[in-house]
């Protein structure tokens, strides 16, 4: 059943407003109570000094509310105070302290061993749960804990790099995490120049696909009738959006993202838009990784624009190719590539030259070994556990969307050129496909793709040098 | 730092607003990826009549997220149509068939005993864990889940009544209800005549201690000036209360109902006002019992009140003492009662005649005896834990309220004597002591206890016969 | 250019919700400089008691803004506190001590008369406004003055049936009245059962179409998916409805009400409705009698509801006639009636009989004479200024509608028989032709007809026993 | 009665929201009306260009409400297109053509003196209405028309300062703005940090008083604890600020702008706060002037504070005296100036040198002459009809407030000098004075001044070279 248009908004509407109300007085509750229980710990301790490792401890084994919400406080405030290799340490205290407690588990364990139960087991089950678990969802009692904690998760990803062990400790924040940011409490909001500027200012920052210089700038990605914005927020980290997609209205499936951001170009109104682009959509929150959101955003933004933008029958990404330089690099540096033969090898040397693109001859000659090559890499070149080894096919295909065309020379500036050859791709959205194209990705590992992509890599498949023009149409082969 | 009045409300403050905005715009998501869902299933079925056992393991080994949301939403469906039999074959399958995987946990106590590191403590921690765990998790997915899973769980309390295998069932609803009904999520709303019929009904429905007869009764516990109502919400269950107190502003501790709800009572202004009196607090969700709001309602209520109506200095209860009576009757019956002489037994009988409130002579012998007497269940009379045997009494201490004031005759309703014997008690929160009191409690089992209900206790310890006086100050001994 | 969905509200949308934060604020700012008015009022008045006359002079010579509000406010507390014989007297003081200054006209006039400038002109204007216009504007500034004015205006209305001499004060008022309520400051709100319960509460006692009686009979004019109501408010009268609207959904045209609102009906769900049915429009505020707002609510809602129930084709009302029966009458009485003929004369005595609605042969014969004459009565009875007779007619054809189709025994109800002699009729809003059809009418008293109104006339016009079955097609003549 | 703190937010709060749901609403419907009238005049007149009087004319007969709107958006199109020059034609035209039309005039002129009854004088009262009062009424029809008109009467402005004729014009303006802009529609709001970007880039073009450099500089009026800022706006403008008052929170009076808005300075908590400054007010509509919205604002702005930092006791201004400098020349070149004897202008000359302000003797000198005669300035100069010449002092003490304090070298910017020589004032609101100032400020022309400022006066009036100390005590003279 459709709602009556929200235009003419009816009381009820008004009820989630009052959350923020909440909240907010909820905040200043737990605040009066941090404080209070900080003087509370205070006064308990009398001027000893308490190391870290004893506040975790205390507040692991505080019943009282208000000293636990007042330790979890003085645990996040000391911790934001320490320095890189402090909050190792505290790291490690984590990973090793407060792991599984070895007493009650040798006990549950052979608890369970002579008479296993389902108490036995269900106690046994509570044994081996780290004790890390419980301390980090503590610390999430105190005021502003959650952003601290997604803080110190980004902390502990950086240093799983150095040291695998801390992959336990994340694995803890990742839990807890994922039912934290349970996709039912995200709310989607609008960007717009009419934003508040606290929230522009991130935007600003956290933009990692195209770069937003100024103000100014932002403003002409937010004000003209063609360009949209939308992001997810979390109720208890208000003003930090999670991840944004930015949005062109076009006639057309842009071809390159010159064109598309271009300052001269003529906006297109709204009535005349045919087609919804996702040029841009970034995860703003590093200690949120694989906590996955991109998914859900870009299909309520699909129905929210279908709905509000009748004319628009075409939902679709310019899209980056990160991996492709790489991938395209290390096949060339086979002695036996399946996919470059020597004379092929021999082309890709113009890449050695930064000014190829503008060098008509070059540019040409790599067209025709890597347009096809390209066909290759997002239907053949697979990771371990079979999916495309390109992220951001990954991504796209896994949320049911279908490979539809691939752009040449689409992406010109240098870390397009670095990382994609140059290349973008356009991923289709299509609102009646996109259920049945993720059920068949992720149960089959099955790639939907438009038949003009697909014709080229059959091309190929026949002879690698007939390729161009079904990439291309139209274009003649010499 | 204090906020400035948001009476000047910030452009800020209008984020949450658009919560509901989105919330409402992801519910029709849902809906959409389950009504999609449950094509792409149905026609994999090709007309195979699936059972509701196969339905909850396709769900658990599904890996799409259309076909997830569509069988968690045609699971809940078919749960919705069964009758009270079937569904507690349901619960029989959840208990046995959706329990810990026994091969799966036997191959991973099988390896962490071979080697017991870290990776197969994890492992095995995974393999404890009952199927039914994530099942419930899962159905959660469906549009509307959570408010289904509220309403299944109350059925499995009900159920557990009569078959104490299904606690176990019960403990996963528990933990995860935890998580999911977490106090950072609850929002505090004002209830008011200005408040959403829809709701209104409810409050109607909902209220437990003092029956209201009609919309024109709960417009009499709205409207006047010295009335107020407050409740909690959860952003996935917007039109449930979840609980709610109703509150009265007096000038003096009040001591008995029915004079505060009286019809032709003088209304105290909000300047007059100096008690705020929390007269009746209903938990609406019976779903949700054990998951405990009622401490943070009190706590944030009394901080609004504080702030908003200064001349408010007093915060208490006009509370029922629903184990009185049935803890009267067992000391009675016990052959050698510390509580009860045998002269004291004698007086007790008067309570066999229903109309001895209404007797001069035998109410004032029972006051004799009654009065000390509960001084005695609120101290002395406790749980195996050590804990005060009154539920209510257990409840406000456990916040931190301090035992204010015994009053006798406070409710004379065929209710309030039959559980309470005509008391009720005055819960005490004075903002200054209430964390205090609250850690004493839970750290030591200490009763913060007024010094007259003290005093009345220890009379009574000296001397039985003195303690009257003690209890109702200005009252001779005869 | 389509907004985007408000269900993705942007931050911008909540910039009204500001307003009521400070229009609340406004308003106790307004009260503090009130009560400090009084103040100073009373002690330069030290103990002298003024009369309402010498306030409302007092309030007129105020220059002090804090003086002013004060006084405003007294006088209107004082209003409120006269019975109806002394607020004649001060509607009496306004028609005279507060209508124009005399001498200041008789000066400005002669000014003019001796210098006809510009500037003599601009002063006589001002010499020419009955100073009770700027007393009103001035009681405007007391803290809820505007509703209180509505409510004088109410009387004053009722006081000049018996004085005309007071239409020159309501006249006041009402150029007052039109500014202050001008559209672009109504706002449309959706009435439904999630709306508070002190607005339902209005539209229970407001509706003046079809009685509501009972909280239970409002919840089955909001609840059901085909009913909707919508209404119009005043950002300074908050909670004051100025007129409502009562929406059925159907899947065709309704020829009686009683079917309508009939208790076991069908639903229809949202998706198979076709038309919408306007069939109560009440207006609220009696003070406000001539300040049109219904034309732009129904232009409004029709606007909405084609937005967001697209199937929605046709708009129409469920109108009653309630001019007609005293039209009929008026015509019988006539020794030379161009409608009625001798022989129809004799059926009409019919009429007498107050069960004719149940008795086939009379409401038959009845039917024969009144279905032509309604037509007539629609089309060619006119007011002296060329409008149709009938006020619904006339509101509803103003707005732009077209006649569609006249119901014979469509309400039984007492005043259904007793005002339009059963008789209900549809008006067509076709958002194509509504425009068209209202300027047509405005400009040459034109009223748009469906061709089978028309029709029926036309044969009137030839022969007037032959119309029958044009009124309702298919029906035998005999 | 105190409301219950918003930080609960009501249900009831929640009405205002859907003011602007509506309002857009409203606004689309406008269009649709004006797009369709549009067409309906455009087929009217079938090719013919028609004049803008043409145009004017027909608006003005038109009784059909589509054309009505139609033609009013044609107007102020075509107006938005037309040059200076133009635009000064239509204005006359406004003038001339749509003057008070003297046929009628005279007519009504006649009836009203051959019988001077109220209906006569009704009757001659509409007559001497401009015709162009109601041309403006209906252009106000229009979407968007209120924010043209507004536009439109800036320029009305600006070119009676050439042609005096057109103040005219302006009043027929004023009156109507007067009513549109009724205080009790205006809402104050916060302007912060999270304002939107859209609200933030107005405040920056629309600071009069002390430039706002960049975004950076906005964010650091905006974004510090100690920093305020807060703007009325109209519900029909909804995103153009009307007035707006940047606030800084002290610990004391501050005596000059350059530390208030120091880079470096140290940051006053909110609890810490006991003085509010108002220290830059800017109107922002020109067309707007001589309405008058900063006596509420600041009123409103004291109240919100008061409530909000308990702390605050002193509400004051640190203003600019922009006409000092030129009374000062004036009376420097007086023969016989009451306020300067020939060795105290012998002195003033001292101001030819531009950096006077950083030589301590021309400094010193200048201080001992024009400190006593700033007193003169505010308590004796007085204009015509006996207010203060100093507009700013005229503002502020016409709300009431007390001339507090004269600083001396307090704005050495090159504005600062030219026009209050260095000289800034303290405006004192105290709260429990305001209404009383002002309603001696208003009815006897006194001004409130602090004794300091008082014993200036009397001082000086001693003796004129022993003013010194008195304005600032501490200093010994020599």
């Amino acid at each position: 059943m459709k709602a009556l248009s929200k235009r003419v908004l009816r009381f009820s509407d008004r009820i989630p407003e009052l959350r923020i109300g909440s909240t907010s007085s909820f905040g200043e509750l737990l605040q009066t109570i941090a404080d209070r229980g900080r003087e509370l710990v205070a006064s308990a301790r009398s001027g000893v000094d308490r190391s870290m490792a004893d506040l975790c401890e205390d507040l692991l084994s505080s019943r009282g509310e208000a000293s636990g919400v007042g330790l979890a406080a003085e645990v996040l405030e000391r911790y934001r105070s320490l320095d890189k290799s402090t909050r190792l340490h505290f790291l490690s205290m984590l990973l090793t302290q407060f792991d599984i407690d070895r007493t009650a588990l040798d006990c549950a364990f052979a608890a369970y061993q002579q008479n296993p139960s389902g108490r036995t087991a269900a106690a046994l089950h509570r044994a081996l749960e780290p004790r890390r678990h419980e301390l980090i969802r503590r610390l999430n009692m105190a005021p502003g804990g959650t952003l601290e904690l997604v803080r110190m998760r980004e902390f502990v990803l950086e240093a799983a790099r150095l040291d695998a062990e801390l992959a336990a400790v994340d694995a803890d924040f990742q839990a807890l995490f994922t039912t934290w940011f349970n996709r039912g409490f995200l709310a989607l909001r609008r960007i717009d120049w009419s934003t508040p500027a606290n929230i522009l200012e991130k935007i600003i920052r956290y933009e990692a696909v195209h770069v937003i210089s100024s103000w100014q700038d932002l403003r002409s990605r937010l004000m003209p009738a063609d360009r949209l914005c939308f992001a997810f927020f979390h109720p208890q980290m208000d003003d930090e959006p999670l991840i944004f997609v930015e949005v062109a209205l076009t006639r057309e499936t842009p071809a390159n993202i010159a064109f598309l951001l271009a300052d001269g170009r003529e906006v297109v109104s709204r009535e005349q838009a045919t087609t919804a682009v996702f040029y841009s959509i970034s995860n703003c929150q590093e200690g949120l990784r694989g906590i996955s959101f991109g998914n859900f955003l870009i299909k309520q933004v699909v129905q929210e624009l279908k709905k509000e933008i009748p004319s628009l029958v075409t939902f679709l990404t310019l899209s980056p190719v990160p991996g492709f330089a790489k991938w395209v690099d290390s096949e060339r540096r086979k002695p036996f590539s399946v996919v470059f033969g020597a004379e092929e090898k021999a082309v890709l040397n113009s890449l050695g030259d930064d000014a190829w693109p503008a060098k008509a001859a070059k540019s040409e000659g790599l067209r025709k070994v890597l347009a096809p090559a390209a066909a290759e890499y997002f239907l053949r070149a697979k990771t371990e556990d079979g999916k495309p080894v390109d992220p951001v096919a990954r991504f796209h295909l896994g949320n049911g969307a279908r490979l539809e065309r691939i752009n040449w020379l689409a992406d010109v500036s240098n870390r397009g050129l670095a990382q994609g050859l140059g290349l973008m791709v356009n991923y289709l959205y299509d609102p009646e496909d996109i259920e049945k194209n993720h059920e068949d990705f992720v149960n089959k590992g099955a790639v939907a793709t438009a038949s003009g992509v697909r014709r080229s890599l059959r091309a190929r498949r026949r002879n690698i040098r007939d390729v161009v023009e079904a990439v291309e149409p139209g274009i003649k082969r010499d």
